[in-house]
């Protein structure tokens, strides 16, 4: 279904002392949680190479006071000089940001996102200019607290970054975007297409977040305040995803609507059977059996 | 719905050097993880103390080594010299046990159970003679390990404690079993009803357990080791209780199973809902709000 281990392998050398930046001049469109956390950890690992900030004015002005940036606007015009351009606004605007790309740098850059759906991004990805590389990318690093104010350079620390080349894509790019990720702590890796990244990580993350959301709304609107007072830990832990923004998940889930749809409907059928079969249990049993056999390789 | 201070106030200063116990002679049949730890737990409170053990023969001797339990045996007629009968084996075993009480008590004595469903225990209670006091309890404290092998003193600390008594029960009782608890460091509270505290359990436990279940399942089904191996924290965290063991929860949820049913109905509506407005989104916002609001009054 896909590989964890890289297409290609990375060209650079692990970053230290006076390695040269995979990429002198990167540009951030978006500073959130994921771009400022991005702008700092690059910023960390290559003290020499340049992090261009854009975004509106305040958020800039935090990122400029976090020392996240070298250089900001609001306008993307200064993203010229780039080598590297990573996008990291919401799904949509990703989308009409990678449409005014061309024409906007100077020289061959690599272009890639953050977003957590890729189909869309990728098929728009296709459109640049030749002297434009788009590689897909998805770090899976990311906190409910949204915002530059939550930024850190350890966000990407031991997490998964996947990518999503096309067949077409230069080799070198994708083994230089590996090596970029890899100088900020993530664990690269490469989907053989944008569909099997989004039909994965509907159920990998996007199901998970709906359902926690759901399972808070649920017992919330029961239980009360009083009621709540009186959970212990499993509904804590099972819930801890419910205080993700609708903001940044209606977006997403409206980009891959078609596969979260079908998690969903796979999910709703399980619940089903386990709720008819209550009293007696032999569907129960069978969840629980499969569920602790892959909790044990989830977490081994 | 319910109150989560309790009708009574404990009579029994909080422990401490010298205390002295607030039972005497602790029976506890069944020594998994909860009898266990509740044994461990009065030893610590009260040395002084007797506590007696009933199990298998090979848990009663992990319980000894553990210094767990001062008396053993595999017969319940050990718990004549008890003055708090505490039943910890699963449900259906509880009210066997329960049912086999009567005569076996040299005196007055108070019983209580741990189980966490509570509507057909307190009705077997109410068939116990006079001298036996029956109210239910139920530590919110667990594990997925279950057994005495991982069995510990501080199990309840800061756990809820909640007992259901009924109307008609000796008020000293409950005061001695809030004072018991305490200073096993567990917060009381008492319900109106075994039925409402069943109902809330449906949603603030059972249900968790479920959706944390069938969503392991699911999600381990499509992605595979290879795909696990790239979620991120949130399917970790969300599948935390995808551990627990079957055969526990398949008795539980027959013991509950009305309850439970019309909670898992709730659930599985919205989450349709929010599967047929994917795209829109307008549920999504409604679901993710009124998630937000309730985890924070669940984490305040």
């Amino acid at each position: 279904m896909m590989t964890d281990q890289p297409r290609l392998l990375p060209m650079a050398p692990p970053p230290g002392e006076g390695t040269p930046p995979v990429f002198e001049r990167i540009a951030i469109v978006g500073l959130g949680l994921v771009g400022g956390s991005l702008a700092l950890a690059a910023r960390e690992a290559w003290p020499s190479g340049l992090v261009i900030g854009v975004d509106r004015n305040d958020v800039l002005e935090q990122a400029m006071v976090r020392h996240a940036i070298d250089v900001a606007a609001e306008d993307l015009m200064i993203v010229s000089e780039a080598d590297l351009v990573v996008l990291a606004a919401p799904v949509q605007q990703n989308l009409a940001i990678l449409a005014e790309l061309p024409g906007r740098l100077s020289h061959a850059a690599i272009v890639t996102d953050v977003g957590s759906a890729k189909r869309a991004i990728v098929e728009a990805g296709r459109t640049l200019p030749p002297d434009l590389t788009f590689i897909g990318g998805h770090p899976l690093a990311g906190s409910a607290r949204q915002g530059i104010a939550f930024a850190r350079p350890d966000l990407f620390r031991g997490r998964p970054w996947l990518f999503t080349p096309d067949a077409g894509a230069p080799p070198d790019a994708l083994a230089r975007l590996f090596a970029f990720v890899r100088a900020l702590g993530a664990v690269p890796s490469a989907f053989p297409s944008a569909a099997q990244h989004d039909h994965l990580l509907a159920y990998l993350s996007h199901l998970p977040q709906l359902v926690a959301s759901a399972l808070m709304e649920t017992v919330g609107d029961v239980a009360g305040e009083e009621g709540l007072a009186l959970a212990g830990r499993g509904l804590a832990d099972t819930t801890r995803l419910a205080s993700s923004p609708g903001d940044v998940w209606r977006e997403l889930c409206a980009a891959n609507a078609d596969e979260i749809g079908q998690a969903l409907d796979r999910l709703v059928d399980r619940l089903r059977q386990l709720r008819a079969d209550l009293p007696d249990g032999r569907v129960l049993t069978d969840v629980f059996a499969n569920a602790n056999r892959w909790r044990e390789r989830l977490t081994k």
